[in-house]
């Protein structure tokens, strides 16, 4: 039978917010087992952009990243936020250790192909870009991985990329020698049923079922492609989807996504 | 038979100029066997912290690592800097792995205690600061550790601390478990009789000459620290300790120190 892991991904509003980032880290010490991290960014970066007078290069309303802006993401995602969650950690008894795509070629990515629009020092994850072998070696050693939003191309290029992306190509790499556990972590209990109410969290969807409640427009927005993606690492082997509260990971209330 | 393992120390200067950083790094690819990297920190986070007007502190002439301060050095050692290095070793195909002190808990320091100075976020290393366990199973896993000066008080707390105090502090730290050579590569070819000769580099210098050479003021001003440094690693079970050109450490002009 294969172990279990637990893969919880949180987004840049928990970052922005010290007192929040601390109560999740304080919660997340308290879940057993092997388990690793994915954290997006914050709003810092932005800030600092605009406090260095860098414009944002925006194409059809999708920002790029150039040359200017992957420095200052990789400080932010790399650097600041990715140690003080380490070092968060530590503190809470638990074993962390930082990475980013680059630290032991554990992410290689693909710089996104211009096509209509040059998304610049963007990454893409092909199908085995992760070093899975290498992921669990590090499990096995009792370390909790913690990775940024920062990957790489192999050939000495850093690459900005979609954190949700890399939670779920982790997932998906360690599927095969884990029984995984993906937990999106957001500022909600769960999937809504509706949005103006914060108790009509839907507590399990299945496949089929979430094709329903899109096709009656219950899930609709933002939440579609998470949801996308999320069935889409169950169908590639992860055992289980999470969508909750960043700040009540412990508690029951949550939505679990399942294939069947 | 102790395994050898070379360590690497390079400053700020190497760092702050991308040419000679790749040259440095291509090198280094070169040297067989185990080894890993401790970096300085360029002058990008004071350039940074200008740009931001952020005014440095200073006491008694002495820079402060201010909560403001301590942020941009984070974001620049443990985010920008360390990833660059990772990701170019990667590209020539070593395996790095970057790492703060709070990353594994690979080095637990002390925040320095106020006597005169409060110094602010600086971390001394006590005996015993480093994990010389884990950074050794790394060695064996075939990955090289880079080392940023970031490290943490293992309560949450990060830390800026001196780069030549981490090189050497891992140094004396693994002598018990290989044979270690610390190499402290910076502009010139090695110590130079003579400040103005280029040509000067002394080959060799035991602990009894280097008193002597101090005594003649052939060595004065900013080796004596670091002089002091290397001859307290080789008393403490450091095998050999190397000053070299960071350009040229697979060439033969360098000076190398020993203890008897």
């Amino acid at each position: 039978m294969r172990e279990g892991l637990k893969i919880f991904k949180i987004g840049g509003g928990i970052i922005d917010d010290e007192s929040q980032l601390r109560q999740f880290l304080r919660e997340l010490a308290q879940v057993s087992g092997r388990k690793l991290l994915v954290h997006g960014g914050g709003k810092g970066a932005s800030q600092m952009l605009r406090d260095l007078g860098i414009e944002p290069q925006m194409v059809q309303g999708r920002r790029i990243t150039d040359a200017a802006t992957l420095d200052i993401v990789t400080m932010f995602y790399a650097g600041k936020t990715n140690k003080q969650v380490v070092s968060l950690l530590q503190a809470e008894g638990v074993n962390a250790l930082g990475l980013s795509g680059a630290d032991g070629n554990v992410i290689q990515a693909v710089k996104r192909p211009v096509k209509d629009i040059d998304y610049g020092f963007v990454g893409d994850l092909p199908a085995h870009a992760v070093n899975a072998e290498f992921v669990g070696q590090l499990l096995e050693m009792h370390l909790m991985p913690v990775f940024c939003a920062i990957t790489h191309d192999g050939v000495g290029q850093l690459l900005n990329t979609n954190a949700d992306t890399i939670a779920g190509s982790l997932a998906q790499a360690l599927a095969a020698q884990y029984e995984v556990e993906l937990h999106f972590c957001f500022e909600k209990d769960g999937v809504l049923r509706d949005l103006n109410d914060e108790a009509s969290v839907i507590p399990q969807i299945t496949a089929a079922e979430y094709q329903q409640l899109k096709a009656e427009g219950v899930i609709a927005a933002g939440m579609v492609p998470k949801l996308d993606n999320a069935f889409a690492a169950l169908e590639a082997g992860v055992e289980r989807v999470v969508i909750e509260n960043a700040l009540r990971i412990n508690e029951p209330v949550k939505t679990i996504l399942c294939g069947f």
